[in-house]
């Protein structure tokens, strides 16, 4: 289902020249309602917002459990904010056990904010912030080697912050997490068809394996295995 | 490293006709040197022993914390174990809570059991048990998804109980705790050189992505993004 309708006054629009100031922090449960617009909007960029499932209350649980993996371990998403004002010094640790990134990008032409009361962040009492993007990833394991990585799942910016050498913040934070705490490896899959994403990664130090391909079992092909639910222990498979 | 020598001393040898008999169930940390023998393997099997780091020790971090993660949620490997002699029904639940799975197989031709003592199930008192295979897995997260599947990481059998249709029931088996338990896609990568898994995923039901390619991010090349240690909250990405 779409979020609600979004609101265009140009007259709220705020303009950002010179200098533009970012933020990268771990997301926590009062992102909630940004993150779900996020997931639609990657939804509507693939053309599939008839896939759309997710609710806010969905996206809680999946997200934000009462009981979280440890730090890195579960589903984590970075969020990335801008402001045409600078950030103040994070503080050493955060509660969510992250010290926010911050990084200063000299514009060469002005960003239009248009969606300032959709997208405004309510990480604290800095009013003239916004949510840009996400990445999200999460622990993986492999039989080849002795220590977990990441999974990197999505990397998504609104169309205003794009082209701005955001993603290679946003993916270089997650990088360093990974190089930082011990994780061997970011691992995930990307698009042949989407050149720029595709030699984007590459850039990023990515090496691409040609020789896989990914696949998935889902639908109505995984339900067929629910039958051996009763029959637990007889061994029908 | 390698594993100890194996011995091969066939008159310990273990010829199974007519019927044999497996059991799949949860690994549990009494696996652990069976785990890493076959760890072992599937790196000679790929020709990638030299990379092999793992220890008993690293693998019991990796796969047996002392706080685990909730089931299926963290790295899970089922084994399949093979018997010349019928299981037990299995209890309700186990510890593990997972109550382990059995089917009887009918032989077309003798099987040869060569590696009794290494390859000899600790897991209960019944002494005619042997590892055969692992499947490995964990639970993973989409934005294209409100709830977790399972990212599918590897299955592997010793020579001996190839052909006999033991994938399809270890991979079955996961299919079935995934379509059991809530999670909404079982997902993995496959190697387009190995025809035979290659069709082997496809006939499971397993929907193959031609136009995406997997990556990973490894090596000095990971290492590079580590230098930001020092200058988290500069923002020198």
């Amino acid at each position: 289902m779409a979020p609600e309708a979004i609101t265009t006054d140009a007259s709220s629009d705020v303009t950002i020249t010179g200098k533009i100031y970012t933020r990268v922090r771990l997301a926590t449960k009062s992102d909630l309602s940004h993150i779900y617009k996020l997931f639609y909007q990657i939804h509507e960029y693939h053309n599939y917002t008839h896939l759309y499932k997710a609710t806010e209350s969905s996206l809680a649980n999946l997200l934000f459990k009462e009981n979280p993996l440890p730090l890195f371990y579960g589903p984590s998403v970075l969020l990335l904010e801008v402001s045409p004002t600078p950030f103040d010094e994070p503080k050493t640790t955060t509660n969510e056990g992250f010290k926010p990134v911050r990084k200063t990008f000299d514009l060469k032409f002005p960003v239009v904010e248009g969606q300032v009361e959709e997208f405004r962040s309510k990480y604290d009492d800095k009013s003239d912030v916004y949510i840009a993007g996400y990445a999200f990833f999460y622990a993986n394991y492999s039989c080849f080697y002795d220590k977990p990585g990441f999974y990197f799942e999505s990397l998504y910016f609104r169309e205003s912050y794009r082209k701005l050498g955001m993603g290679s913040l946003l993916f270089g934070t997650v990088a360093s997490i990974a190089a930082n705490n011990g994780f061997v490896s970011v691992e995930g899959i990307v698009a042949v068809w989407n050149k720029k994403s595709y030699d984007f990664y590459v850039n990023m130090g990515v090496e691409i394996f040609d020789e896989f391909r990914y696949g998935k079992l889902h639908g109505e092909n995984l339900q067929k295995y629910a039958h051996n639910k009763d029959k637990n222990g007889e061994g029908s498979c």
